[in-house]
């Protein structure tokens, strides 16, 4: 992976004079991993405009790091942001990442460093071909747990049984980990979008929603479907077929070039035209990498709009903290991971979400969570 | 857990006129859960020096919150942080978590804030009833899991197919998930203390490492041994009885009261009597709750000296991102769950590490990890 890293190191130093930066001291986890390949919890990468990098770690990171970036420097030390400002080009253009620095890191260091936003993130959002293979299959191990656990779902199962079912054939099918802490929502608690899985049981005439994925390689999957136990009643079939509309609609929608909030409003209009407006409330859809939630969100949130108010829409995942994104990633792009993710939930009686993780590609998008979107009747 | 958590407030208020604040707003997960049971990835609380409290969290979580925190005023709004500092008694005086706040946010919301460090985790550190349980289970949980799989271990398994063999059965045992991510380490790799589960199969002379642990409603159990696959070289049996001699002198010396410098070195001063000191490159052990790694750390530093230098012994999981604890939990107290995990790592060789979680008491440690630390030779 060696000549892939240089290549995105690269990518991030070419931006660097845009920011009127000479170097950026990276410290998000996951940017270092991006840019090096090594994950380790206490690590940082200086990365200069010439794309020249030196990474510092401590000692239960060298022998891993080495290994790892055989290709940059490494330093050995335990207070790695502070070794690497102390480095050339000297700290007066040295950016950090103000998004991923604590407040008392900032002051610790001197508090004047340029505080840099996003910027890595920016280089990560059109993903190359490795990352694009470790995301196919991590959502490959997702779609064959669902497929391995789907027979055994029966009324008296609790929620937690189901997750900790499709958790387990994850890992069994070759899941490093779980992507996120996977949702089992039945009957009423359907109609709460983050709902933990809970010791109620699975009754005839639940709808059921999963929402789950495999971590593969530092990469996630993120797949939703809502099943139905024994024979739907009308309401749960019309339900599931308005939000099983809208997300064709989006996933139709999401095409290199289309605006973010096009992408959003083509699955939403449907659903607000079937009256149920009020009961979607989260964005469409996130970027997945080598986070869950990363840039680009779907929401109904236009270029230049506020930042979320009281009346905003929150997107699926997205804290208030994370910064705006830029303008020039309002639009979905050729080698974006994206999921869509459309939801009903109504209070009280459950609720439908149906979600897919795909690829914008230039010839329209590449579909990588395949199960079917039929309502499946158990 | 209402009475449990305003408790909790309670002694955070009270902190609250010694650090020159009226009120403070934390926003560290970790620490909003411990103060209001509510899990979110996006909510904060503002608790004031009289005790009263109000939660802020987006749409996605109001209605855990209402629930889980019937007794403090909810407000639904994305940006929470920005929403509690409007709130009285207004931001003169309403300190920061400098630890958990982004120099992004620290910015936005006027880089003006008192910046407080370690006061919710100063609070954290002796834990009550509700909590001890909890790490309790997590640790019962651990160990089962390891005496289910240790009959299963074999020359011929790899070391990937050993981690998640145990992760399973902690899972099936009822644990929410992992503490952390798996460590086996077989044969030479045991030397590197951080070994990432590979693909190398066990073999027979090898010692292997594990190092694992369940979580449980958020709480963390932390446990590591060391096994033989066939009848252990004379050098091998060595090192493991030495480490077994350190570990139980760190246990028997971490008595309420106890410098942890002192606790480290109970330990540590057995493996340099040795000649192996050189070998045993990270502290001795730290604290456990809702975080795997947290106050207080066993190391060799003494209270007021540097931080962490190149020099120095980087502890068992620290970053050097953490700031340093106050001089008034230099000590071991009543209540205070911590690890005790010495090791000897021989490049190219290979390694021991013997850890157990125990709860410092009055009336002496009261051990959680029951597994035998009798070398066992499978």
């Amino acid at each position: 992976m060696t000549a892939t890293h240089t290549r995105r190191r690269a990518n991030l130093a070419a931006l660097l004079p845009a920011h009127e930066a000479d170097a950026i001291l990276v410290t998000g986890g996951v940017n270092v991993r991006y840019l090096t390949g090594l994950a380790s919890s206490n690590a940082a990468v200086l990365v200069r405009a010439d794309a020249t990098a030196t990474l510092a770690t401590d000692s239960r990171y060298t022998g891993a790091a080495r290994r790892v970036c055989a290709d940059i420097e490494v330093i050995e030390e335990s207070d790695v942001a502070g070794a690497l400002l102390a480095l050339p080009p000297g700290s007066g253009r040295t950016g950090i990442e103000a998004d991923h620095m604590s407040v008392t890191d900032y002051f610790r260091l001197g508090g004047k460093h340029p505080r840099l936003s996003k910027v890595v993130e920016s280089v990560r959002v059109v993903k190359d071909d490795a990352e694009l293979d470790l995301i196919r299959t991590a959502c490959e191990l997702t779609d064959r747990a669902f497929a391995e656990v789907l027979p055994g779902l029966r009324p008296g199962l609790t929620e937690k049984e189901v997750a900790r079912a499709l958790e387990r054939r994850m890992i069994e099918l070759g899941a490093d980990g779980l992507a996120f802490d996977s949702i089992v929502a039945s009957g009423p608690n359907g109609a709460i979008p983050h709902h933990s899985p809970s010791d109620r049981p699975l009754e005839r005439g639940d709808l059921v929603t999963m929402d789950f994925g495999a971590l593969y390689r530092g990469y996630h999957a993120d797949m939703t479907r809502t099943v139905a136990i024994g024979e739907p009643a009308g309401w749960q079939r019309e339900l599931y077929d308005l939000v099983r509309a809208a997300q064709r609609a989006g996933r139709l929608a999401a095409n290199a070039g289309a605006a973010l909030h096009e992408v959003d409003a083509a699955a939403r209009d449907l659903i607000g035209e079937a009256g149920y407006g009020e009961f979607f409330k989260h964005g469409l859809g996130h970027g997945v990498g080598l986070q869950i939630h990363e840039e680009p969100f779907l929401s109904p949130r236009k270029p230049g709009d506020a930042p979320a108010s009281p009346e905003g829409l929150p997107e699926p995942e997205r804290s208030s903290r994370e910064p705006e994104r830029d303008h020039e990633h309002a639009r979905l792009e050729d080698r974006v991971p994206v999921t869509v993710e459309p939801g009903v939930y109504l209070p009280g009686r459950g609720g439908v979400r149906i979600e897919d993780t795909l690829v914008v590609r230039d010839g329209g998008p590449e579909l990588l969570t395949r199960t079917t979107k039929e309502l499946l009747v158990l």
